[in-house]
């Protein structure tokens, strides 16, 4: 396993699968692996207000309310003119009942963007950032603060995709056409290595709905009850039978990142950017194939499916 | 004239239309008709860095130091794809020789935005902004700071067109071209009066560069001086003979705000966005023709040529 | 009033306006002013079908079934992904109920592009078009026929517009929304003079609904009697009140084209091409404002509201 | 072997790889499995004057000038407003010089659209068409003609991508971004199965520029020492080394029409259309991910390396 403790700053849109993120890396910190040095909340999966508050619920769970947790930009820089499907629940995680209203006056009240850009200038080279929601924090803070980019030390995304496949609309990802503007400036101003988890890296792991909810879910733990609730609501089993795929895709992100040698098995480097203006590609990840600029990110796409198992039992 | 006194926030990219602009405002700011709150650099007819200089050299020339100067973003949020043609020179100012260099250490800490919103917030609805750069700052405020919009007083802008006249492209003006994202932001997320003088409102005055050499030019004040100096550089008489048409968009966009009732002979209210996709008309102004959606802002179409003289002349 | 004889092709929609436009120029075929070659149907206003439909019904009525009629494209070359709305009725002609079918075995074999083509090359530089729908067929005919452009006399077109105003988008006129790529190819390919009448210039004309039903509506011909139950099926007293405008606009077109020292008073030459990839704009005409390219068109602005009335009491 | 004989009209833009196709066409047609009804030249490598006398030219040295060869359209719909490399020479053919100019008195005089629709329409259902050059004769006729779409039987076409790699553009194909409307109209129209060759399809393939020139080009035939100099003009060994990839994108194509079962490893159904309107993607193919669509185009992804040789040797 990898032994240098990174410091990481996880920017979420919390989402069920933004959850499972959340335990690796809290799996992680409990092994010396990782230190999480603040979450930030991001509209994407469901609002601002119940990102923030499914955040805090998992905290009240885990009992890890130490963790400082800040709010983010509301609103993407220019939203989608045309509602986005929401799927994960109205409220981005099943829309369950639940006994008691989470504390959400323990939120920092600095901004997201000017806490995560002190904590990078205060501690240069040190700070990974794990994107697992559209990018408005980053993008919004690397054009506010320009001592911002050239000190973080690594920048993990999940979104986007390498070939166009869509899964929002035919050609974009959820977190990339959410956000394609603020997705565009972090790839453009990004000065240190910068990893994508896509859409096509998720579709290339064989993980089973039969083996999310038979063994997986079968992990007697406050939180998994939480979690197996959670998803059982969000994909409704007439519509994802138990030999169906099931998409863990910001867990896949944080795997890689915290453990790339036993996880990554097929990654490629290549000059990526995002089309903004097509009618039918907007969000879209456009790779340079024509090899006339230079590399700024390393595509992931393959990761290791037992692995992913190995860790995800050990961290739920 | 207007009697209350306006506390204002101007956003500029200097730019001697922008120099002239901070003079009308000084003037009335001696008259009782205004106070300069603070002054926000922005990158636009100059880099960030040139602004900076070219604003503190202004403000020491007339010995107003006293007033914040704050830096903005450095770059737009999505910058043109190809260079944009200086109209202002490299610098921004005429690129003329200095006896001293501008004393930059004055500039303040706080980044524009956070500046900015904490002047708005904690004086809801008594702060005017005039914006008469590329409105970079404006919006990724209005990104960052829910609470920035609804507390802003009104806002004044320089920059766009309401029938497709364009100065930089075929059918876009400079200031909304250059960031034509932050343009669609700001008309998009306003919630206070908002008025644009646009490309047109200016190629609907008359002054010529015969008044404005001959007449104005004959001021004998420091200031004047080195306008004349960086116009002159600017504006070759080859190319803008005395007869042909001078364009000081930025004055015109502060004369209509501090004296709306003297100034203003003709506007209108439309329903406006920006263009953000065409391959001919990224920027432009797009007015609801069909009037099915509420108007969110008043257009000047045409500004009084002699009362513009007479206050470009008390406040030269 | 002009004497050289024009030979014309009109292409149109039908459409009332239309119908009024044949009108005028039957009326200067009878004063030896021109001699209508061909008559060119064009999906727009109504499909395909209706439109040859209603022009066969007009002819008959009028007994020109001499006049020979083609049938052009069912389709605009890239049809807009949302329906459009009509204003002329389902069948572009107020969905009246008729005694009789119009007899559609009189239309030509040949397609209207191969026969437009074969008329204009065989009479180098004598025909004039006259374009008062989308602009499909000449786009079409200028693509497949390299000998077609250079052989034209002369263009009149009423469509697009030189102030960015809509009336079927926000920004878009209707013939050059329907076929945004057809306008853009024969604005580029034209090699002859080409004069366009667009949306703006007909909101410069001031002819009332009071004029149109009770002045020009009085007139006691079988044409006008159908007109006017057309008219006033597709023009609701209700939403048009008697001193609101009425916009025949092909007409106005027609009437530049035969008469243009009696009824043109103002116009302007530029560079213009059209929209095809904006959000908001596409089928904008673009006009070159930095006049880097040489004009390539005629813009009428304002056409003589007398004029027009005392054409239109002759035609009807 | 597939037995029923195919009754083709090809669309080219000569082109070596043209030629080649060309070459196979005519072996199948001495061995009964195809016709070549017609040879559409079509402007891409080359000018529609150079593809015409390439054509002309092949069709001598072989002694086949009895095959029709009509002249399609001069430029594409859209032509581009950038020039586009030309990967073939000036002239699409290596700018070799030559003994004698083609007799390019032999072209038929009806233009290919026309001769086109009349070879279609007069046998229903029998015609296939294969297409290796931009779409822009297929998209004219079918815009023009509404019974060519019925009847034809079936499209092959080269062009275009399924996973947005390009070739021309970062992400777009030759065929499909020098007419991207063309390619548009005849995915959004054919009524007949239709199937694609894409730039992915050829990246799929591993002949080397070894074999090419060593093993194929070892045939000692009038038309293959032609085709030797010309590719060994346009690919210098210093940029294509022996063991780099040799892409006869045309021929497989035709290979893969004319022996399917012997030659296709690997296909997909999808419904497919052209993005025509982004500042990246403009000419790519955009695939429904989202399967919200019906499929209306057969992918080929691999098609087998050993038969392809096997059929070269054979052809040439
Ligand atoms: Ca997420
Ligand atoms: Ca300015
Ligand atoms: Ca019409
Ligand atoms: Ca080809």
């Amino acid at each position: 396993m990898s032994t240098a403790k990174k410091r990481v700053i996880v920017d979420v849109d919390v989402g069920t699968d933004d959850a499972l993120a959340l335990l690796v890396l809290l799996h992680a910190e409990k092994n010396g692996l990782a230190k999480i040095e603040a979450i930030n909340c991001s509209k994407g999966n469901a609002s601002l207000k119940d990102v923030t508050r499914n955040v805090i619920r998992l905290l009240e769970i885990l009992d890890r309310t130490d963790i400082p947790v800040y709010k983010g930009a509301t609103e993407a820089l220019i939203p989608p003119e045309t509602p986005i499907p929401q799927f994960h629940g109205k409220d981005g995680f099943g829309d369950l009942e639940h006994e008691k209203e989470p504390d959400v006056s323990i939120v920092q009240k600095d901004s997201a963007s000017v806490a995560m850009r002190n904590l990078v200038i205060n501690n240069p080279g040190q700070i990974s950032l794990i994107c697992i929601g559209p990018l408005t924090n980053i993008a919004l803070t690397m054009k506010l603060f320009d001592d911002f980019a050239p000190n973080i030390k690594e920048i993990f995304i999940m979104g986007g995709n390498y070939a166009a496949t869509g899964n929002v609309t035919e050609t974009a990802e959820f977190n990339f056409y959410v956000d394609p503007e603020a997705a565009y400036i972090v790839l453009e101003n990004a000065q240190c290595p910068l990893t994508i988890a896509t859409w096509e890296t998720c579709l290339n792991t064989h993980l089973t709905f039969r083996w999310r909810f038979d063994v997986l879910g079968s992990k007697n733990t406050p939180i998994m009850e939480l979690l197996n609730r959670a998803e059982k609501s969000i994909y409704p089993e007439k519509e994802n039978p138990p030999d169906s795929i099931w998409y863990p895709c910001d867990a896949l992100c944080v795997i890689a990142m915290l453990y790339p040698n036993e996880s990554i098995t097929k990654q490629s480097k290549h000059n990526a950017t995002v089309e903004l203006h097509g009618s039918k590609t907007r969000g879209q990840i456009v790779l340079d194939h024509l090899k006339q600029k230079d590399p700024n990110v390393t595509m992931l796409e393959k990761i290791n499916d037992e692995f992913i198992k190995e860790i995800l039992l050990q961290a739920t």
